[in-house]
């Protein structure tokens, strides 16, 4: 069928299983020729094509609610809602988002990004359900590597206290981005592997075939069998089970016959754990055990060569390396789940007694290297700007107050782009700034990076090296050093102080050009510390009695700017993000909606300075 | 023995089980008698004597390395490590913590104050250890009511797929703080009451019998009877069990030969479940079913009466029974753990379909309160300043991105004294202050707390109130729904403007009064709303072209000070907390040396305005 009429997924509902086959076929197709276009999430797409299809052949939704766990798998959905037509836009300025949105459909009930909160949100659904005494089905899809978050944990605790109808689709895939770890891994690899399952799947289809024709009622037929599937599955003492959830699983994810047999029995708070291949019906993502086609950019469909727009080499390959280089015996590498994203996985061979991944475990992970550090090991965190925000706590309560020598390296920083709001590294200098004993840098680039790495190596305090997301130019030199909170003065000028740090350290540099043949020559300052900052420096900039900007890919509330202006009675203008979420597109984009880009800025120093000067 | 002699534990190697029981009632005739005085932690520390006394008694610290989860309840470890002496100075200035505290011990490993982060911590000692191929034990004593939180989950995770020595004793008193929810709860309630349980205790008896006299080694014995304990206590499926860990329990924690037993046998990871009786040994404490004793003040030994020495209501208290006030069929409360704390066991009684206690579980109770708003109900979460540091990332990926109408009752915010560093309320306006689409806005007095409740409660938007630790005096009036951003001119004065908010409007009040006998007047602004600000007062204000000070209970970096800087060439002044970490104290001792008292404010701002005039 032509995948782009769909409306809306009403019609699913007349569908005999022949013809279920045929439209999952159909939406893989479009998922790999779309995806290979714009770029997206594919593997985890792919994943689940069977499983949203009977989602929406059994529910009724918007009147039952779904909530996607991260919902960058929610593709099929947003096809099934009426929104193929809309793919092209997918992930750009405008278009449409990659994640749940509820701005873009009526079946869209919550809005994720970042992982396992699915639940806890679906609970409260719920309840207001159960408060209203209405009568609707509430249904968490998430995943095998989701579920391993904390977050989960708590959410489950209360779910098992609850006696109204509350659906887990455990979707698990055995990966999360890259491969799944930690003990909660290991239990659902038992499950899976047991010999039982098989003996059990072979009872399934001899109860699956007194079922009648799939499609139709199965309510009457569905109590007299569900007792005796209830024996068949349910393991004693599984965790859910344990925690008074029910269990049923492990069951296939591709298979419609089941699928709609467990969707359909789901009274009670329970857990359907079904198995699905990630990266289903593509070769090239179907063989894919590192996440290389977890999130991907354009790619020729027929090759599976990815389509790379921007050249370069990334910050965090950048410092991957330069970990690598700097390995001793007492440092140790940790990551939430982010090893491919991070660039870790060579370093993750080369010294995999001093690599941890521990999942999707943000909090943990800094804990973890807090007690490292204080028994004299030098951890460094990888962590993406964004994620950090679960660990706002560890990192006052625990790493700064301690005064410990962790050291954490923030990824994507700044604009990320199609991501979008979820993932715009804009709020974690403001709340570092604040945090006591905590150093702070930036680098403009990858030689700085490095130098920024060694240092917080060599200095015995809590140390946050943060980059974007930028690909650059990068040829390796002698890694020096660099004195605690000291700025660098990149140009000379006596009309003005420029000051910035990071990527738009680049962009500064066409600024300060553009104004020399206006005839105003700014000193462009490198703020590569925000945290001490240059004091010495600091004071020679205010005493020349010029304007200063301070030019900063962050929220301006909160900002390097916004507490050099505090402590100063200078003039200080701030270039920043004002109080609003960041939407996708590209960086480029945003910046300039933002006001931030490099011909803006200009344009602005430029006017304040002829005012200052007429004033 | 006179516990004040006590130097280091080593005197416990040689004692027999009579001595030990001697000891522990001296200890708690200590406890008693030293708190009743202070005030402190009561029925935590009365509850693991026995516990803490065999663990000294068959480890070696400092050279083992335990950890004590929150650490409230290492106070008979303070005694056993030379600290008895200093129990008159326990949570005062300058005095011993209530909590662990590397500068005061070297037996202490790790310093908390916040729960649930002893697992990652003392993983990373365990890790740590490991890789230096050293050999000691690595322990973890958590509570029932921490262990249900995230963090632990994420932390046992990684700890099932440990090979080496790692001990987690679970210290079961069947209360957190006030009773235990959840479903964990529910499953350790199981283990506790199953007629199993009985029969397992008196074959443990018998091998017990079996076991030279305390004291003596051991291990030979050990080895033999290990296989049939095993056998008899472990839980096939149990929840840790699951996860890798072994599992061994329910033990009695107040049983000499039981808990020497079990500490020995610990070589992989393991869990040990002591029951303990939370309080036990002062008849008072023992029945306490509600956490009335949990936390105390001074207290007279006999009688069990509170030697109160503030008076006054708190803002816990007058928000709860706004809240009761306020209630409709759409309100839900939700507290993760504090609902003795924050005042709302009354309200709980009175509406309980509305209220919902999930524990120590902040970030849960933030998500959970999106799902219900999302679904049309209004509700209110009461956390703690300190705590809500768990929880950034649901604010603003979330409760703000999603323009929820949250309410969030912020409880503690600003000085809280006795507890220390890890307790005060003063990162939460920093952190707050950039995410977009949040208000802010903190009270002056009760009367202006139920007013911004009930404007929480009619404004569609994620609504912050924030209230301090102290005692009013309150006459209820009728509350009013205040405009959004509004402030309030409470004095006039043509020669500079005193911005403030929250409880140092009264400390303002004092300082204006002060300035006028010098014959200075200056106008005092009450900036209820940290956020949105009230930008019509405020250009009233810069163009009066005058002195603007700024007062903040907060860190100033990150301020509503520095944000008011940050948008005016004005010039402004602020006095807030610099960049350190603020140590236990009463309020006021904490606010002289914060240099954050009425009386230096009034002398600040004599001194600013004089050098002003002389320019």
């Amino acid at each position: 069928m032509n995948i782009r009429e769909i409306k809306n997924p009403k019609f699913l509902k007349k569908m005999n299983e022949e013809e279920l086959y045929r439209l999952s076929y159909d939406i893989r197709e479009f998922l790999i020729d779309e995806i290979s276009k714009t770029g997206g999430h594919l593997s985890s797409n792919l994943g689940v094509v069977e499983l949203t299809i009977m989602l929406h052949k059994v529910f009724n939704f918007p009147k039952d609610k779904i909530i996607f766990d991260v919902s960058h798998q929610a593709y099929t959905h947003k096809i099934l809602t009426g929104r193929a037509n809309e793919f092209d836009t997918l992930r750009k300025k405008g278009g449409l988002s990659g994640f749940q949105k509820r701005s873009e459909s009526i079946y869209d009930n919550y809005e994720a990004g970042h992982s396992s909160t699915s639940l806890s949100a679906a609970l409260g659904f719920a309840i207001a359900r159960d408060m209203n005494k209405e009568d609707y089905s509430v249904i968490a899809l998430i995943g095998d590597g989701s579920i391993g978050n904390g977050l989960c944990y708590e959410a489950l605790n209360q779910i098992g206290e609850l006696s109204t109808p509350f659906i887990i689709i455990l979707n698990d895939n055995n990966m999360s981005i890259s491969e799944n770890v930690g003990a909660f891994r290991n239990h659902l690899d038992k499950i899976r592997s047991k010999n039982e399952y098989l003996k059990v799947k072979n009872k399934t289809k001899e109860i699956l075939n007194k079922v009648p024709i799939i499609g139709k009622p199965l309510s009457n037929t569905l109590k007299k069998i569900k007792k005796s599937i209830k024996k068949l599955y349910v393991n004693d003492g599984f965790i859910f089970e344990e925690l008074g959830i029910d269990y049923y699983g492990p069951i296939n994810g591709h298979d419609y016959k089941e699928l709609e047999l467990y969707l359909k029995m789901a009274k009670k708070p329970v857990l359907i754990h079904v198995i699905t291949e990630k990266g289903k019906g593509y070769k090239f993502s179907e063989n894919d055990k590192t996440g290389t086609w977890h999130g991907v950019g354009a790619f020729d469909k027929d090759t599976g060569k990815m389509l790379s727009t921007s050249t370069g080499i990334s910050f965090s390959e950048i410092i991957s390396n330069a970990l690598i280089k700097f390995m001793t015996k007492d440092m140790v590498v940790i990551t939430p789940a982010m090893a491919k994203g991070a660039c870790l996985t060579k370093l993750a061979l080369m010294y995999p007694k001093n690599f941890i991944d521990v999942g999707i475990a943000e909090e943990h992970a800094l804990l973890l290297a807090n007690g490292l550090s204080l028994s004299g090991k030098i951890p460094f965190v990888s962590i993406y700007s964004s994620f950090l925000q679960r660990g706002v706590d560890e990192i006052i309560h625990d790493i700064a107050r301690m005064n410990s020598h962790v050291i954490l390296g923030i990824d994507r920083c700044g604009i990320v782009g199609e991501d979008g709001e979820t993932h715009q590294g804009v709020f974690d200098l403001t709340f570092l700034l604040p945090i006591p004993n905590m150093i702070i840098a930036t680098p403009k680039d990858g030689v700085e990076a490095v130098s920024l790495l060694k240092t917080a190596i060599n200095t015995n305090s809590p140390f946050a090296v943060r980059y974007s997301k930028s690909k650059l130019d990068y040829t390796p030199s002698e890694e020096e050093i660099l004195p605690i909170g000291s700025w660098k003065s990149l140009t000379k000028g006596v009309d003005a102080t420029l000051i910035t740090y990071g990527d738009f350290v680049i962009e500064s540099y066409t600024i300060v050009e553009k104004l020399k043949k206006d005839n105003i020559h700014i000193e462009l300052i490198n703020a590569r510390f925000q945290k001490p900052i240059d004091t010495k420096m600091w004071d020679k900039i205010t005493k020349k009695n010029k304007p200063i900007f301070v030019y900063e890919e962050s929220m301006r509330v909160g900002s390097l700017g916004s507490y050099l202006k505090s402590i100063t009675d200078s003039k200080v203008i701030i270039y920043a993000i004002l109080d609003e979420f960041v939407p996708q597109g590209t960086r480029s984009e945003c910046l300039l909606d933002l006001g931030l880009d490099a011909n803006t800025i200009y344009e602005n120093i430029k006017r304040e300075l002829r005012s200052n000067k007429n004033a």
